[in-house]
């Protein structure tokens, strides 16, 4: 059985390798290359599997997991610019992707238990844009 | 292939168990368990799957599965105080994996057959919240 | 200039009047009046209207709104029954209707002021049905 | 890991077997065989499947998924009566289900690679109504 | 005060002038004159405007304003083809101003009367693209 | 008659006025001061008014509003840092507010004309915040 729980931050970022030239950023990255930055209302969906409790009839207790999510995601991330502000973002792109697998490092060791995993991690960059990472490849 | 069909009811529920005490309710299930009852605009997501067949294709009769989701799902918790009016929630709590469990329960023989079967319900309580249940343990 | 913030809570209610019959009740609220209640996740969207200040650029303390909104809408409403629990609703019918009234009237003194006045509270029952209050009859 | 997309585009269809009389294709369709065609703003949920690129931290070139996007599914389909302009549903219905298929069939060639697959489309009807294809039978 | 439904149909409908040439309707509408036409999932929200009834809490039955918005609207447009199927738009372009301003003439006598009237009606024809007609010229 | 378009740009900005203190700015504008800036998915609404031609059917040409939205915001505020990029938030600081004023500004020349004017600009920095101008004080 899954339970998934949405939350938001607001942040900003610029998607360029360092060692590439801003030329060659734009290349690969367009707009989103802009050493200034820009940003997104990021959504997050954070899914844990396991069983309904017979005793709660609960998978996981929301309110922990509430409260994980904001010390681990929310709380560092919200209203921050990414590349400059939230490691390991100084050193590897902030792509949607990087930002999905750094979520899902952070939230893994906080939520894994005997009877409960983190299944997956989906972040929305947009409305129209999202990634699924599960720790897989 | 699969098939989703959404639809919406409104309903009132307690989060408590019965064996338990207040105080070790609202240990358990915070403001949910406040015993007079809160309530939420339960959207419930129904997948099936099966192929599309090659003369009509389609997976499934729309109008059948919509039919089905009214009899079984909309009609009995529609307007509902779930744990006084919709058994088992008189001794089951009627957490999301509980309800969403036991509308997989109802929809399963309805559906089921030789070319389709139920794969999935998906119950938002709300916007930022939902479970998956697809039959596992 | 007008500002606007949603906020959202979780509550149940029964549409019926105390001195009516069941069958009364039925015959003008339908569903809606089983006594047991039945529940939504109402949104509620509070417009002020003022000039943005010209030292900040705002026309409202967004934290502040926020506040005045938890105070008086969501710490009391959010997970209750109506009827039961928030006056005057042991009183006077919740419907869409009069529960934006209600939230008009506990915003109204907390909002106004020399360069700022409540302008309108838009109440969503459902996705599909709101209300709109601004002071009128 | 999976990258998504979500486009739109607004068409037309029939949902009717031209081997069938009119009254067969009421029967097994309903409204939706009416002659003269109905129309929905579809959207489509493009997803693929490969590892974030050490170097871009990128699944895919978001640049190049949008233009594949507009070349095969918007620019023929949008603004379209897919029965009359839209090949081959001259000779298949174009059920939700048949539009997916034809989409991942449009789709694949040019998104299957070394590194990545297409590996699912999910296309609304409308907000309550979608279908998920993954190449399956 | 103001009470607000929404309801939904999908149509579809050519935007051209019979009077003029496909090129003179080509420059005018673009891809909308198309004259196979096209479809949308038009989306409808009807505000009426009261007060609310002293005894029932209620601006307007609920249950009469769907009625009356099945009757006047969504029988007749749902599942059509707009300018061959629903007049006046085999004389008139369905442009989305058009069609609200249709949808306005068909429920204002409906519902207007001594204590509530019809007083906006807003129609999407996409979720990007949507008209507001209130009777005014 | 009223014809709203939507549109949407991502971007990132500071509050913060440059003749405060760290610590002042903090204490108006909270985590928005953070001076290296975070960043929104911004929603624009734009609404004109006018009569729908009696020709056309058709309030302003859809097109040429599509094209003044992306010349006039689109374009100069997509993927920006909007206190360094995009004039004048190098000197004012870009609130919803402000941001909506200037929007207003800049489409208000292009689209007022003899039968056309705008009428709204409506600004969400997040799904649960917005302002509305029109061009009052």
């Amino acid at each position: 059985m899954f339970l998934t729980r949405k939350a938001e931050f607001s942040a900003s970022h610029v998607c360029s390798n360092p060692d590439w030239t801003d030329a060659e950023n734009r290349a690969v990255y367009g707009m989103a290359a802009n050493p200034n930055g820009h940003g997104h209302n990021y959504v997050v969906e954070v899914t844990v599997e396991g069983e309904a409790d017979p005793l709660t009839g609960m998978v996981f207790d929301l309110r922990e997991l509430k409260q994980v999510l904001h010390e681990e995601v929310i709380e560092p991330m919200d209203h921050r610019f990414l590349n400059r502000e939230v490691p390991p973002f100084d050193r590897i792109t902030p792509t949607t992707e990087n930002v999905a697998i750094e979520i899902w490092k952070r939230l893994k060791p906080r939520i894994d238990g005997p009877k409960i995993r983190l299944f997956n991690v989906r972040l929305y960059e947009t409305a129209d844009l999202y990634v699924d990472y599960g720790g897989g490849a």
